[in-house]
């Protein structure tokens, strides 16, 4: 069933990818001017900033996730297309994906970014990441099997491999990651696991820069480095991880700590599609976009979030990949296209950083908001209230807020099934002991 | 880690599986008389009679599981372990698990039932199944995967085959998951796929034998059957599937119905564990016991739930494979071994039949309770109650309420992501369609 052809007077909008740039831009284009297709490789929408709690048993997937479909119920000329486009054919306005070609008028790349692993692009398979759903729900998988298996070792050795976490970049998802899991070994693990000592199980926190998260004001890092360390987190900063084979991560200082539980956040580039000329792809591989976020030299291709470079005011190697420039953008790049089908020009795009924050632990959360930093209880709550507003759908804050609630009163992180069945890639199943491991 | 020898005094209960019948006999034996050690493959209890809401979209999978180390938080002598039982060594007194082997003093065998294709065995990789949480988080995924394949056919008899619904075996999974997915044609379906036409899609419900919920009265099948009527899904009795290789079900009266959304409720038998006299499995692939829930021919082995075989007043071909059997066993055998334990001779088992309920659609259910069959809305609402007040945890209670009311008055069912990439095993992925399909 093939999309139909615009009706006369419409142009036909692509949009690749669902995130927060493409679905503020679907919200607001003009129904009378615009076909939207929207393409996603998923058939919903996900709310990135909480995956760390997906992975640490804090909430279910679906409590953050909103099928595209039913964001955009109702909505006339819309398509919906589950599939991920593979290149674009810039000379004939058309895009090829893994359900077929598609011409555009306009086209938007808003396809976010992916994981960055710089030199260790080969050790990648040993890595956790935190990116995706699945990928959250892996590392909640992983990490509890790993307690299970630690139940079954009589080595010393090998039992602190399988509770040790390290962790790689102390941006705002390495650093509430590690919170929520210094959390868990504080209150929860012990609990499930009366057999092993929780004392021996280290959470590292590797950081090449100077501090936790640099990108917030120096006050709320010193604030949040304190707050970390007061959970027993152990803050490597200045210190980069040169290898991970499985069992052993290796860092610049020369240190070796034996880890079955690396998780991977020290770095994002973009998501680009295939078909784009090679030089504009910029730093971070993120395509180069003007004021309007125009693809440089293209009249009818556009680029959003993530995936975009635009160089702005205060920001001279591009605005940063985070979902308040993405939804900004999305926002205006609609306006931009609306003001271009009524023949008006449009205004260039002005970004509006109203402030940076992450949660460390409860009670504990740092803010960068109105022209100052608060720490404490204040920040925290700010913090959940925003989150919760942010989520799509009354049925998703209410279970949030359950979950929350249920977890502030009994410090308790409910969601701990072992979800899927996490296999490594590339390293052998383990051999099944059949005698002698568990005897009386 | 070995487990410890029991205490002085003590015995070690080894428990296989953590279903209804594992949990309430954990947690009824005595903890000064026992060392318990329960065994299951998953880390979560499962509460099996709403795995077709989390196929339909009704439910997250979280909200009806629940991590079998928190219900058994601070229990002492309580060891709870992760792996599959391969075998057991009567001889030894000893079970080899994919974790190593044990000794035990008492052994029981709790490990519920597996789907029974009978004749169709070969094709089971062709079939959806309703037996775990990831089967219906792979019945959840597929169904809306083949909606969004539909999309792009432009062949009406692929469109129709994408469409339609097989589900054989008109039991309670059957007829529970007809009226679910009835419900979202009706409701949910029309809206999210405009441009697909649901007047196509057909829903087969086919059961060999004469009447629907064929354990209930009949009055309440007849209701039931009127239910499923008026909601539009084809009741087609004793009428078998012969065959179904994936795109075609063949029927026993020579129909021919094009789907590949075929779900098998049909059959179940007993997941029995390898090492025990071959004479000892009789029908249903069930373990014969005794009265005491004691394994024939053994002093220290016994069965409960759908595993066991147990002849009784009124049930001369065995206990139904039901939840409350199940249940009731678990605590009378904790009973028993608590007896034993003290010396005092054990009491027969014996089954009270608190009647059958299941739920069609909103404000329909049946229930044959209290000596009489009720239908309707109070069928429905006394369902719910029920089931809300046997979940495990107030979280899981709250968060169902909360998906139900959100369900109930919006016609909604809110989880509709695919969350898994279903693989159909032994088919082969999909070419990639390059061109043309989606043209303009």
């Amino acid at each position: 069933m093939p999309i139909p052809a615009p009706e006369p007077g419409q142009k036909r909008v692509v949009i690749i990818g669902g995130g927060f740039g493409g679905i503020k831009l679907t919200g607001a284009l003009l129904r009378k001017n615009f076909q939207v297709v929207l393409f996603d490789k998923n058939n919903y929408h996900t709310f990135q900033p909480l995956f760390y709690q997906v992975a640490t048993g804090g909430l279910e997937p679906d409590s953050i996730a909103f099928p595209l479909r039913k964001i955009f119920q109702h909505r006339t000329h819309f398509y919906f297309r589950m599939g991920e486009v593979d290149c674009i054919d810039h000379r004939q306005n058309k895009i090829y994906s893994s359900i077929g070609s598609l011409e555009y008028d306009y086209l938007v790349i808003a396809t976010g970014s992916t994981n960055n692993f710089f030199g260790l692009e080969s050790r990648k398979d040993q890595m956790l990441t935190l990116k995706s759903l699945l990928e959250s729900l892996d590392i909640r998988s992983l990490l509890l099997q790993n307690f299970e298996r630690a139940l079954l070792c009589t080595r010393e050795s090998e039992k602190e491999a399988l509770m040790n976490v390290v962790i790689v970049g102390a941006g705002p998802s390495g650093v509430e990651l590690a919170g929520a899991i210094a959390e868990m070994r504080k209150w929860v693990l012990p609990e499930d696991y009366p057999e092993l000592n929780f004392k021996e199980m280290e959470i590292y926190l590797f950081e090449m820069s100077e501090r936790v998260l640099a990108t917030m004001s120096s006050e709320a890092s010193e604030k949040a480095a304190r707050y970390l360390q007061k959970m027993g987190v152990n803050i490597r900063l200045k210190e980069a991880i040169t290898d991970y084979d499985g069992k052993l991560a290796c860092s610049s200082n020369g240190a070796k700590i034996a880890t079955e539980n690396f998780i991977w956040t020290a770095g994002v580039k973009g998501a680009i599609v295939k078909g784009l000329p090679q030089e504009l792809i910029a730093r971070g591989n993120r395509i180069e976009v003007d004021e309007y976020n125009r693809v440089k030299g293209f009249e009818n291709i556009f680029a959003i979030g993530d995936v975009a470079l635009q160089v702005h005011e205060g920001y001279p190697h591009g605005l940063p990949m985070v979902a308040p420039v993405a939804m900004q953008q999305g926002v205006h790049l609609a306006r931009t296209l609306n003001m271009l089908a009524q023949g008006k020009s449009p205004r260039p795009f002005k970004y509006v950083n109203k402030g940076a924050m992450a949660t460390i632990g409860r009670n504990k959360a740092v803010a960068d908001i109105f022209n100052s930093t608060f720490g404490g209880f204040f920040a925290w709550f700010i913090w959940m209230f925003i989150h919760i507003m942010q989520l799509i759908g009354f049925r998703n804050r209410a279970v949030v807020f359950i979950n929350w609630a249920w977890s502030y009163f009994t410090y308790d992180h409910a969601n701990r099934l072992i979800l899927r069945v996490y296999k490594r890639p590339g390293r052998q199943q383990r051999k099944k002991k059949r005698d002698s491991e568990i005897c009386r």
